[in-house]
């Protein structure tokens, strides 16, 4: 059923500038975007939008200031996958949804409950005539990108997903003209180079961050900048490497006849898997800055539609626990890399007081120095391993517990909550600005995000 | 500042019939509503409207039930309190915020940083010429309906903040019409006795749910049916007591002036402390009815606003724990009373598994019902004593110990986590319809809920 619904509004009212965002689409509202932008915070329930906000509080202010996301806010999306999965969906099952409109099992790419490929709204982009490209910071053949790109049976099928990005983009009618992320370890395998395959292809190709810059406009392009995922926001050499591969990518993607790109923040949900929150506060950060930077990119061009959301939320992150009507994000402000990265700087050489709290950029207590030394006893050095070959088991042991132990004095100061190390059935934010970002307002389900973006690609 | 915004929205799309119901506002969006129902869900977070959904979805469909929370969700909204209680509120200061629009600390009743009183959109509503009227599952004089009606510097001083309730009420201005919740112990006191004094005021005074119908129009009413709060919604006589008040109270109010009405489902949050999952879903189909009862109420009276969020989340509630990607409600779609109510009839008399099975309305394994069995055995009642004059504190360790484990049972079974018996910073849903609705889309703080209700009620 096709409805035209007008709906006349005049709002007299006080501050409400914190409202939503109108202007960008007053001039185009009822003109279809040329440009579409899905952004997908893996695992980012509203939890995470809500500690981001408090995270990013300026505490020399009496106000706590109000973020991107609150911003753009106008919405709730439900994430439950098909029946047969019950009602706690998985990234596969959940990109699905938001790529193709269709509930499926947990763990299908771009497949339905018969295991059939589904039209996605990226494919039917391009068949309309729009450049496609995708950037996120997981590897590209993850489940998220890859229910948007490919169709496979299995998640997990990892090469077989990289495989047909290159051998479904070489037919008649390829599917997109950009991807960057992670994945050198599924593009680069002794069996099959696919690096090679895209360049011979026509694609051009950079493997670090300082190349995105010389890459030449309408010509496809690939990067991809680590083995697997790129480095924890927070540890990289680029905090703002989303943001950053974003810019390059519109750039690139650029053209009269208009785009369609996915964005995701992939590691949100890696953070909430393993309940850290320091990290989490990380790529959210990232994910921030690239929501301001297309804040602006739309108000220059309002014939762009954002729409951000989330595939589900994960680890069950509760802001406040254990009884206390506290949630204290501030030692999270100051820290300087992930609990995992000074786990391992720590493992690598002699663990001083000075140096953890330096990495820390929070000063540990005695008694929690104390217990840092008792995990360096417990999985000792064996004295007759040399410093370089040391037993690999016990060095990865001693690591891990450093990071557990790490991670929990982080979630005990900032009094953080978390429940498991899978995914929750909690709606999630929906949050959209530029042309036609109305049709968004309210709760939609997952589906329905899709179903929408369907009709405003339709020619 | 003032300003007025006008926004012209063209929306083309099929299948959009879930974004929002704008019906009731089309003809009298510009208008100012005549009547104005804030509805507060004490401790409803995101994680219990997306709950209910799927406690409330039938298992003998293939897609999940739209449930009234969703057709009206537009935003969300944050709760944090003023700076000096952190970023998590607790009901007094959420409660404040939200019926007076200003931040204040932890533990105040209507009154700001400096302890003086601030002005209530229920008093500014009254001094504009509406009725009043407040009805609420928990004692009348309990933080969220106390902030709206009084001024008190700590929410525990109960007695003095129900005294003031008449002693306000009488003076030049009396500020309400109607209450209805429960109270006996704080107006039935050996030191005063407010019901002889609101009666001898003129109020008409009813203390059970049948004498609500005997009600006289246009006479000023109190209704207390509880000693503090009400039962629990799953073990009320009337399970959908608030609907039920809210009917009544509505025929009461309506006049050509209109009214402002506080309605609150106060023990989703008892429930959230408790981290009791079967009562919280009995709570919310209360408000649920409630609020499927307002939908036509505001059909039938356009010139009706209904705003509905909640003053932060409670208990930490997530959808699925322990590392499994599960949260089934199917054993709470059946269960007859809520465990502290079942745990109590079997801490009263023999314990047998057909009648706990009953109650429940789920069959306990073997090993559960032993369990059960262990805790009568260890907190055993005293042979010397008589049935009815056991000793106090045994039978108060056995009620509690039975009621711990079928709580545990029932969180288990349902794959439900808790991290907290305290509230949470999330932000919380916010939910309206009818005229001027489309003032609360998107992020709200919590005190712009209350200064865009003030600008509704400014003549």
């Amino acid at each position: 059923m096709k409805a035209i619904l007008v709906l006349f509004v005049l709002i007299n009212a006080y501050s409400i500038n914190r409202v939503i965002a109108l202007e960008p689409s007053l001039s185009v509202a009822s003109k279809k975007p040329n440009n579409i932008i899905m952004v997908i915070g893996d695992g980012m329930g509203p939890a995470y939008t809500t500690a981001f906000r408090y995270f990013n509080d300026d505490p020399n202010t009496i106000e706590v200031e109000e973020t991107v996301f609150d911003r753009h806010l106008i919405g709730l999306s439900s994430t439950s996958p098909a029946t047969v999965s019950g009602y706690v969906t998985d990234s596969a099952a959940g990109a699905t949804a938001l790529a193709s409109g269709i509930k499926t099992y947990n763990g299908a790419i771009g497949v339905d409950l018969s295991k059939q490929p589904v039209n996605t709204v990226l494919a039917f982009a391009k068949r309309a005539g729009k450049k496609t490209g995708v950037v996120v910071t997981s590897h590209v053949n993850h489940a998220t990108p890859a229910s948007f790109l490919t169709h496979n049976e299995d998640r997990n099928n990892y090469n077989s997903i990289a495989d047909s990005f290159f051998d479904n983009n070489t037919s008649a009618t390829p599917q997109f003209d950009l991807l960057f992320g992670g994945g050198w370890k599924y593009f680069l395998r002794p069996d099959r180079n696919l690096v090679e395959d895209f360049q011979k292809a026509g694609f051009q190709y950079v493997d670090a961050y300082k190349q995105l810059q010389r890459l030449k406009i309408g010509t496809p392009a690939l990067g991809l900048f680590a083995d697997v995922g790129l480095p924890w926001a927070l540890d990289d050499s680029e905090p703002f490497r989303l943001s950053m591969m974003t810019q390059a990518a519109i750039e690139q993607l650029e053209n009269e006849s208009g785009f369609f790109m996915l964005i995701e923040a992939s590691q949100i949900d890696w953070a909430g898997h393993a309940n850290d929150i320091a990290a989490a506060m990380g790529e959210m950060r990232d994910l921030a800055k690239t929501l301001e930077y297309l804040e602006v990119y739309v108000q220059k061009h309002p014939d762009t539609l954002v729409v951000v959301t989330a595939d589900h939320s994960t680890g069950g992150l509760t802001l406040g626990a254990n009884g206390k009507y506290e949630w204290q994000p501030e030692i999270l402000r100051t820290i300087r890399h992930t609990p995992a990265y000074i786990a391992k700087s720590i493992n690598r050489s002699e663990l001083s007081i000075e140096q953890t709290n330096d990495l820390l950029g929070f000063a540990l207590t005695t008694e929690e120095f104390a217990a840092l030394l008792e995990i360096e006893k417990t999985f000792q050095r064996d004295p007759s391993d040399s410093e370089e070959f040391e037993d690999a088991e016990q060095s990865v042991k001693r690591e891990s517990a450093y990071y557990s132990y790490l991670n929990a004095i982080i979630n005990k100061k900032t009094n953080t909550g978390w429940t498991t190390g899978a995914h929750t059935a909690i709606d999630v934010p929906v949050l959209a600005f530029g042309a036609q970002h109305e049709l968004f307002i309210g709760h939609n389900d997952n589906t329905d995000i899709a179903k929408k973006v369907f009709t405003l690609i339709e020619k």
